[in-house]
Order: C-alpha cells, then structure tokens, then sequence
C-alpha cells in the first residue's frame, strides 16, 4: 500500500491499513513513517517520504524518483513481497508506476483501468472499463477488457456469471464505430461456440452485445466495456451529472423554510441512496491486466474506502483474478501472440 | 413539419403549430389531414397519410416511401417552398429524410445532429454534438463540428460568442484520441489567428480548448465538439443517470409517511428545477450541415414541444444559420475541397 497522495495525508491511509488488518489482511505500507507513527498489528511500516503523487508527468516521475513511496510500492509488488498494490494517490502517477515496475500480464495487449460504479438501480455495482488508461483501443484490445472485466467482477466482486456488454451507440450488432463493430463480432462468435460446448462450467462470462449510455446507470450488466477514451469520458459525465443534480437538488431543499423542513424530513429516505452511491464502497478503480491486480483509491478517500481498497485487493489476489483472466483467455484464443525477435506481431503486424 | 411519428398523434403537432403560427411562422403541415382536423389562420395541411417513422431501416424506407409524410416535407424544403425543417418522427428517419432530399451543404464533409442540454447550472442549454448522426469522425469533421455548432449556438440560442470546447479524457492540448488531438491543434491554431487580427467582430466563437465529461453538467462552455459515437454514449448516459438518480429520490420520498410529507413540502421549490432541465424547451435536436437546418423534435413531446422546434426552426433561418456556418468556415479555410472527378478530395484522399 503506497500511502502517499491522499488528502488527509498518510496517517488516515495508515488507519484503513489498520483496519483491514484487522479484517485479517496483511499490510506493507510504504510512506512517511514519522507521519504514519504506530500502527497496530499487521501493519508494517517501510519508511518512504518522498511521494510523487502531485506530479505532473507521471512517467517522468516515477522513473526518476526510484524511493518515491508508489515506486517502492509497485517494486515490492514485483518481487513478490505484496500479492496487490493499493495506491491512495494519483491515477496517473499509480499507472504509470504500475506500467513500469508491475508490468503488464504475459499475453496482454494493455492494462485497462476498471471502475465499479454504484448505481441506486441495484445493490451490485456495473463495472465500466476501460476508463482511461488508453486514448484508443482496436478491437483486440476490446475482446481482452470484456475478458478482464469478467474476471475481475467474478473474483472480487462475486459475481458468478457476469453479464458482459460493449457500450455503443445502439444495440443492433452493427452500430458502433470500427473497433466496436469488429468487436462484436469476436465476443458473439465467442459466445456462440461457448453456448455449443456441452461443458458450461467453466464459462466466464455471457456476452450480452450493445448497450446504449442510459443502461449504464440501469445496471443492465454487470461489465461495461469501451475503449478508454469514452470510458473517460462516460465516468466523468456520470460523475458530473449525479453532482449536478444533487446540487441543484439540495438547493433547492435550501430555498425557503417549507423546502428546509421537506428536504429535513426526506433525509433518512434519502440516507439508504446516499449509503448505495457512496464511492468509498467501492474501494477505487481497478488496474487490470498486469502481473498482479492494482487498486487506485480516490485520494479524498476516509480510511473506510482505504480499507475497502486493500480488502478488495485481497480479494483478487486470493481468488488469482491475473492467472484467471490468462486462462480464459487462453481458452478463447484470444492472448497475444508473442512478438518474434523483429518485434512484429503475426496477429497484429506490431506491438504497442 | 412532418406530423408523424408523435405518440400523442399528429392532431398534437398541429395544436404545436398553430401555437406557433401565432407568433407569425407560417408552417407547411405533412400529415394525415382527416386525424389533423381543422386548424388556425398560418398552417396549411398537406394530406400525407403515409408514415415511415416506425420504420426499423430508415434509409430503405425513405427510398421506398416518396409519399410518406417526412419525406414530402424534406422536399419541399429542398424545393424551397419551406426554409426549414421540423420532424415529430424518429431521429434516424429524419435524419435519412434529411440526407436524400435536403442534402448536404457545400464545403460540409458530414451533417452533426446537435442537441441543447439544459443544466441546472445555468439558464442557456450547453449544446453537444454530435450527438449520433456518424458513429466516427475525422479531425477535420470535428473542425466543421466547432463551427456548425458555434453558429447554431449563435443564430438560434442567441449566445453572442459561443464557448466552444473537444470533449476528452483530460484537458490538456495532448490528451484525447488521435481526431480530438489534431482538431485541438487545427482549432487552436484558427484561434491565436483570430485572437491577432484586428478585427474581431466576426470572430463566430472562442475556442476553450479540451473539457472533460464533468464540465458539460457544469456549463464550462456553449457547445462541446465530439464525434457521434462518443456523443450519442454521452447524451445517453446524461438521461439515463438524470433518470435513475430521479427515481431513486422519488422513489425515497415514497418510502414512508414521513419522507412523503417531505416531499410534498418540497415540491414547489423542485418545479423550478424541472422545469430549467425539460427538454421541451429545447426544441429537439438539430440537424446542421444540410442546406437548411433540420430540428428533429421528441415523439414524446407535447404541443408545446412541437411549437418551440417551429419557432427554433424559424429563428435558425431567419438568421440563416447555414449561411453563417459556410461563411466562418470558409474564413478559416476549412471547407471541404470540392472533389475532382476521379473523387480523390486534395485535403483528404477521399471523400465519405
């Protein structure tokens, strides 16, 4: 867990940490000792004061500053001395740390970031990825998120069949831009010959085809899948949008004392909707397809969304979301072929 | 105005036309004249009893259907005996309409459907497009994109100098996918220009460079500039989490004796709020880039939905909107180069 970059400073992550310990995890947190001071039992404290999470070129930084608390992190992730990495910092400074000493899975194209986004509409969250750790994605890249996505709703948020989908611009098969249209056709040929084996035991996931952007929120399935530049876009759209609204709501709550007295005797309705979209339940967004599992915090986290974070991430490593992602896509034919010695791709005339 | 496709049948557009006529628009209504009955002085009924707005493959229906109404009223706007548009019906109908009679303006490489979101934050509507009318877009389109929206913003919304901004996944120039990245340079670029000419009367819009998803809830700018897969995912994910986030809280206020008192005392304060995001007073969508404008109105609307596309049609060709837009892109050098006859375009090795 790097311990830097959240905005109550190290000591609130140090206090999720200890929680979790308590739930039976154990914690290797890397930040400001003296700040951190006495932790409880489970927690091991490795001094790292120097944080890069405000940085402004992530890669720069990470690549310059090996004792930054999320670089020591992520390497102590790679040398196995941490089964996941919690980072309460930047996404891109944890991303870009996680590219470069974590590394990506053998047989993925790219990492994808995956968020679990609470909707009142049901009590399991719609995981939506990719949400921004690449600009554009071609089809490929598509088939493996709806592979990881699968995996990691199977193995940390428990759920048994995931339901997975390719946001679009309609349903029909045939809308979406390139990659989308291309896309589709892998997953549904996929399902077809999934739906032909007598075996469905090992299934990993239904594909579900397009949905639309208001099914999102409708909680139409449980995996989202896009390219991460609409992922982006959508996450932040969805976060702006329910902040607008409530504002406007609460405004007008606050417009006169008949309203004052409405919005004071609507609260403990309204207490159970704010619980079910409360982020910190969700532990963060989901770094996926690298060697081990990544879980980027929110920084305005308390230390119950740090804890969530680092039971989460627990959870994935137990249940082994990497070599279960590597498997079915074995399975499905659907890994990278690994680059020849001229770094050209049989399947994609090149790597990125 | 076409007057099929309305769920309140098209008896409820002609009560919306002729609340318009009495503001002074004269409206050519296609449609079933025994359903549409007796109307006022200002709206002459032409019997078109074939409708194709069900239709499941627009672009074959409209092919097929010369006499279904959308199809008339898109003639006799290519015709000139209308100056625009205004359809009840389906979008891609009237968007199919729209491209085989009224047809593209010169210089325009594609047609942008664009929408004007109401925000609580603010009382102008922030328009998006496109919203749909292409599933992917060239650097260049995006460019026409900024200009067809900034002179709709200007001719219909009555925003003196609009804002005008690329949707991606961050802010700064380097961020988004390889057509939102060199649509910034181009667009920027066009704008230092506009900033050193002396002259700044006819400048159409001020260009804000890259917004996130966030932003467009928050009213940051006038209009937002996207392609028609990441707009249509865009305004669908804004209804569908304005809708869920709505019925959540009625849905609070429901849950006991208590919070429905609550409520109640709640309501008028609310119905300013509902009134500032229904989108009725919007109008629609519309159709920019043809050689008239095009307002695709809401089947759901009422009469007073209908009235204000008519109205909104007709201040966009007093104003001449379409004139507008080829002017300021022609300015800019960025019209479409007409295309030799081998059909290889200069700028762009080919047209769509």
């Amino acid at each position: 867990v790097d311990a830097g970059g959240a905005d109550r400073g190290a000591g609130e992550v140090a206090a999720g940490a200890v929680m979790a310990a308590e739930h039976g995890v154990r914690v290797l947190l890397f930040g400001p000792a003296a700040e951190i001071g006495a932790v409880g039992a489970g927690v091991h404290v490795v001094d790292a004061p120097v944080s890069v999470a405000k940085s402004r070129d992530p890669a720069r930084a990470v690549r310059a500053n090996p004792d930054a608390s999320i670089v020591q992190a992520a390497r102590a992730v790679a040398a196995g001395e941490a089964h996941a990495l919690v980072s309460a910092g930047a996404t891109g400074v944890a991303l870009a740390a996680c590219l470069f000493e974590v590394k990506r899975a053998s047989g993925i194209y790219r990492p994808a970031l995956a968020l679990p986004l609470p909707t009142p509409a049901r009590s399991l969250p719609v995981t939506l990825l990719d949400v921004g750790a690449s600009a554009e994605a071609r089809p490929e890249h598509l088939v493996q998120f709806a592979f990881m996505g699968a995996a990691f709703a199977r193995a940390v948020l428990e759920v048994p069949r995931p339901r997975v989908a390719l946001l679009s611009n309609g349903e029909e098969p045939e809308r979406g831009n390139t990659s989308v249209v291309q896309a589709h056709e892998t997953l549904a040929r996929l399902g077809a010959l999934d739906a032909a084996s007598s075996d469905r035991a090992d299934c990993l996931f239904e594909f579900a085809g397009n949905i639309e952007g208001d099914q999102v929120p409708e909680g139409a399935v449980d995996v989202v899948v896009s390219d991460g530049f609409t992922g982006n876009v959508a996450l932040k759209l969805i976060e702006g949008v329910s902040g607008t609204m409530l504002a406007a709501i609460r405004a007008a709550a606050l417009a006169s004392p008949r309203s004052r007295l409405g919005g004071a005797l609507m609260r403990p309705a309204l207490r159970a909707f704010w619980e079910a979209i409360d982020p910190e339940r969700q532990g963060g967004a989901y770094l996926l397809g690298l060697r081990s599992l990544g879980v980027i915090a929110h920084g305005r986290f308390t230390r119950a969304g740090f804890a969530q974070a680092i039971l989460r991430a627990q959870r994935g490593a137990e249940d082994d979301v990497v070599a279960r992602t590597h498997a079915a896509l074995q399975a499905a034919d659907a890994l990278r072929a690994a680059p020849s010695r001229n770094r050209v791709s049989v399947r994609t005339g090149g790597g990125d």
